[in-house]
């Protein structure tokens, strides 16, 4: 496969967050073929170990490659944190997770050179934001959480409301952020919590995700390598899930905030 | 393969909730040997396809029949709801479900004939405990509620406190239990909210949990079939997992009152 400008960016993620990345990429690059994988059959990642973690995304990454793809986008922090250095060694393509440019983000943020993250146990647990921002900066103090019941809450839709906020409270409250101007939410089910974290916080504290700071970075690595879509190029979106379509397409049209026409189910061999 | 008395019964969960039935055979059969399977790399299943909880579902049964069965426990309200079928048509063994002995514990509770059901997802949307409770008891009034966070609460150890109270308030207040004298907690993980609750609902509804039901039915069954094993039969138990062992092994001590020695890590090929 020789990647030319037409062919595809391949997004995925363990399920619908992801979608979150894929907004931000459609966005910034609207004449670009794409093609995203939630591999719903297996949601979530957060909370499962990295070798598990790795398999699934390389089994992703290799269905993702039966279209013809420039790029792989990792949509999700799991499998950012997790898998990227086993899918960078095995797949023909550049391959862009969403940790390092979230840092980077973050790290420019920073005022204070205090820095919070929150993700799932297994993003957490590997250290990688850790890392990613010592990378980017050297002096930040970070402190990091996991937050794993904000998942569920994102995916079942409570997003406001008691049970939000006291859940917020509960993990973000007795002063974990206490200094930190920054707090990266490390994982693409939180943006989706953001007005509720952001009340847990309080006002002195920005809110980085990772998606609009990944989209800038692909479209860098794109116009670097001279792979960007020409102008007027038709801009594909095609959705691809290992459950059965129904509920990733009514949830999709939440997350993208419009309705996609479907999505197409895939059966990874790879379990 | 011919089931003989010596052989072990299996017992599959899409991950630790299981292990409250497994915990009641272990009790009221305490000569048997036991073999568990915790599906933990693709839990849950609660909020997953019938089509993708079947394909699970046959994998798990298919794994566990490497060790010499004499009964199949489906020790998952998910799988015994969208699977059973697909499983008895399947296996050359006797499998036994947890809803019909969890929906005749209830029909035989109820003064009122007003039962109350809550599951997952998928478990509600398949109508299972509703057909089953109709069966035990043709003039039951049934209502059902799916409660999605319950089990992510559940595995995270979120028992008790502001948190699960407000949640189960969610779910149960508003007059949902209103008449009805029993309520079905129709997933395996709910018994580890059962004094949260008991709370919501109030002190005039009896909860009904299927794992003793379930380990009755699978007493009685043995019994009939002449395969129950011989007092004095070494009651070896052995833990099978998808995902690596350690998270399932601190979680299994919690749910069983005591530790386990470990658990072997077992790949299915069946995605």
């Amino acid at each position: 496969m020789s990647p030319n400008s037409r062919a595809a960016i391949g997004v995925f993620d363990s399920g619908v967050g992801g979608l979150t990345v894929f907004k931000a990429l459609a966005e910034r690059l609207p004449h670009e073929r794409m093609v995203y994988l939630g591999d719903t059959a297996r949601v979530p990642y957060g909370t499962k170990s990295p070798e598990v973690v790795t398999r699934y995304s390389l089994g992703c990454a290799r269905e993702l490659l039966q279209h013809e793809l420039k790029a792989l986008v990792v949509a999700c922090n799991t499998a950012s944190a997790l898998a990227l250095d086993a899918l960078e060694a095995q797949l023909p393509v550049p391959v862009v997770g969403v940790i390092a440019p979230g840092a980077a983000a973050a790290a420019a943020a920073t005022k204070s050179r205090r820095v919070a993250v929150i993700a799932t146990p297994a993003t957490i647990a590997s250290g990688a934001y850790q890392r990613a921002l010592h990378e980017a900066r050297a002096d930040l103090e970070v402190r990091a959480k996991a937050c794993p019941l904000f998942v569920p809450l994102a995916e079942e839709g409570w997003t406001q409301g008691d049970v939000p906020r006291l859940v917020a409270r509960e993990y973000l409250g007795q002063g974990f952020v206490d200094g930190a101007d920054t707090l990266v939410l490390g994982c693409t089910h939180y943006p989706l919590l953001r007005d509720i974290i952001a009340e847990a916080v309080g006002p002195k504290v920005t809110l980085v995700d990772s998606a609009h700071a990944t989209a800038e970075h692909v479209a860098g690595l794109l116009e670097k390598r001279g792979l960007l879509a020409p102008v007027g190029n038709a801009p594909e979106r095609h959705f691809l899930v290992t459950d059965t379509p129904a509920r990733f397409v009514e949830i999709a049209g939440r997350f993208l905030g419009q309705p996609i026409a479907g999505a197409q189910q895939v059966d990874l061999k790879l379990a």
